[in-house]
């Protein structure tokens, strides 16, 4: 069914409140960057992507470049269109605003076949269990002791047994002062995730997670910059803390450095940055062969989906860069349990007159 | 000195022929970016980049996120004004758009301060030896025999002692055929390049590459793909010809990973998109230090600065991705060798009447 429409539309959306981690700054909006696919047959496929900024890039790369090419193409002939898109941009590519727009088509791919199909997303990719873990995936680096503890009260009243915290403060002490803190609060029970949003060098970040093994921490995610993976690697031999990494890692092969080199716990790709669906599921598998589980980043409405699919799924972040109030049904979390809907497609539908305000283009 | 202004143009020109290579197909164009700053004084510098396609998703960034950025910032702290502008576009950057909308205003930054200060470029940069020798990159896939033998034999001719083509044909035995039709009319003497623009697996990487060896081929160029480190170590040693790689690496980590694993043997990095002239001396340097020599891709007014540069330089490579008839003062190659300028900053000077209608925005 050849492809006929493609329309991208670009949004800034107010978070409903700053957030801070070690690097990014104090982040009031986030960008979106929505494509909507049509086939010959009326069939309709949506697929999305987020940045901090770069959103005019990215919805450039798909106006200007990946959209015309896909005019005409069959739609479900998808890792020959994914392979053309990547070789159409690699100059410019290989990660970057490439790898977002390529995720974002990518998405409204699988979107647009598996409702053609007449099932939900999760069942097409592999349907292992709709049931998945969930942990909330604060960014609260900017909370005081005070109010890191009635948030992660909050989490735990509410359901959650694994909440995440950021760290990466001044002093090793200040970060083990806080994590003590909520580590308390929530009691030995729950499963306690920090982040330190690649602030660290390998060497400190050693240091640091030897220390933080004291408040048994699930994992340390990103301890220092995606691009070190022997760093990694040490920390992962060196540390007491089993590393989470991904977020930032944009294609097959970096993951694959990763895995093979022993510098990653808990894998974590993100499909709104890795190249969409087609990847995320080889990274998966990937990390299955490496007998290593996998997590998620955010966009807890696709990723719910993607980790039911797989056999090696571990938590799924619960955090939407502040699009929730746009999602026709938002996902709902019982008991810290989150499950794939019986929706056909993503089914994650937005309601477009709310978005229209904060359109850029 | 403080920026005040910064301003981005973007054109498409084309390319004085139809060129081809193994994998980007039929190229008619190139999309080129042109950044202008000025400082508080009155001082400007000038930067550029060069993509197949993606200029919109490049200069929209450098618009959107990176030129307000550079606003009110002291054009001397170049270190500092890079890094944060890496930070800043992070989550969609590591590569892609960013390094290339990145190196563009890092180009401009040097040449700013090399004209504030009064020097050249090359002597502000090291200074080793203005004289560079020049190599002919041509971009002739689909040339055919005659056609090759009449380009060489022109080139040699013109005083080139060394000349790049292209390979990747469908069968080994058309490459050799092709490659040693050129040996013969170039004769011993001449350095012989040949380029498969990551055409290959390893193994058939291998395979031409020891087949290469009969015709005392100086380097093979992208093998693979930039992504497989491990493939281009395979290369490296089993392999009878020298591997050069760079054009598509774009961070200073991608290329110590090449190094530190013994994959590469001519460092090529490009200064329009591995991240300007800040990082290029770095990858410069980091090669320096594993006893390994620097070549360059395309762009060869400003890699001749670069090249006379550093202690460490191998062959520039003449090709200019069709901007040649905008430059006012093209570099001169004489005798196969190319003179970094005495004029201020990088003097590539364009005559914007004659790029204004080729302007996109």
């Amino acid at each position: 069914m050849s492809i006929t429409h493609v329309e991208t539309s670009l949004y800034r959306l107010p978070l409903p409140f700053v957030m801070q981690d070690s690097m990014h700054g104090k982040m009031t909006h986030s960008e979106f960057v929505v494509v909507r696919l049509r086939d010959g047959d009326g069939g309709e496929g949506t697929g999305y992507t987020y940045a901090l900024n770069s959103g005019k890039s990215i919805a450039a790369l798909i106006d200007g470049e990946l959209g015309p090419f896909l005019q005409g193409r069959d739609a479900d002939r998808i890792e020959a269109i994914w392979k053309d898109m990547w070789w159409h941009v690699h100059y410019a590519g290989r990660g970057g605003a490439a790898s977002f727009a390529i995720s974002a088509i990518d998405i409204a791919l699988w979107d647009l076949k598996a409702r053609r199909l007449g099932v939900p997303l999760w069942r097409l990719l592999g349907g292992h269990d709709p049931d998945v873990h969930a942990y909330a995936g604060s960014i609260n680096f900017n909370f005081s002791v005070p109010e890191l503890i009635e948030q992660n009260r909050q989490l735990v009243d509410s359901g959650f047994h694994a909440v995440k915290m950021r760290v990466g403060k001044e002093t090793l002490r200040e970060d083990i002062e806080r994590v003590g803190a909520v580590r308390k609060e929530i009691g030995a029970d729950v499963h306690l995730m920090v982040d330190a949003n690649m602030k660290w060098s390998a060497e400190e970040a050693i240091r640091r997670s030897r220390a933080l093994a004291e408040h048994n921490v699930y994992w340390l995610e990103e301890p220092t910059i995606p691009d070190d993976v022997a760093g990694h690697a040490r920390i992962v031999a060196e540390g007491l803390t089993p590393v989470a990494a991904g977020e930032n890692l944009h294609t097959i092969y970096e993951f694959q450095k990763f895995m093979a080199a022993n510098a990653v716990s808990f894998v974590e790709p993100d499909v709104t940055n890795c190249g969409g669906i087609t990847p995320w599921m080889k990274v998966a598998h990937l990390a299955e062969a490496h007998n290593l589980p996998i997590t998620s980043h955010g966009v807890h409405d696709l990723h719910v989906h993607l980790l039911a699919a797989i056999p090696n799924a571990n938590y799924l972040e619960i955090h939407g860069f502040g699009v929730e109030p746009y999602v026709e049904v938002p996902l709902p979390i019982v008991n810290g349990m989150a499950r794939a809907p019986e929706r056909l497609g993503h089914s994650v539908d937005f309601v477009w007159d709310k978005l229209a305000p904060h359109r850029l283009r």
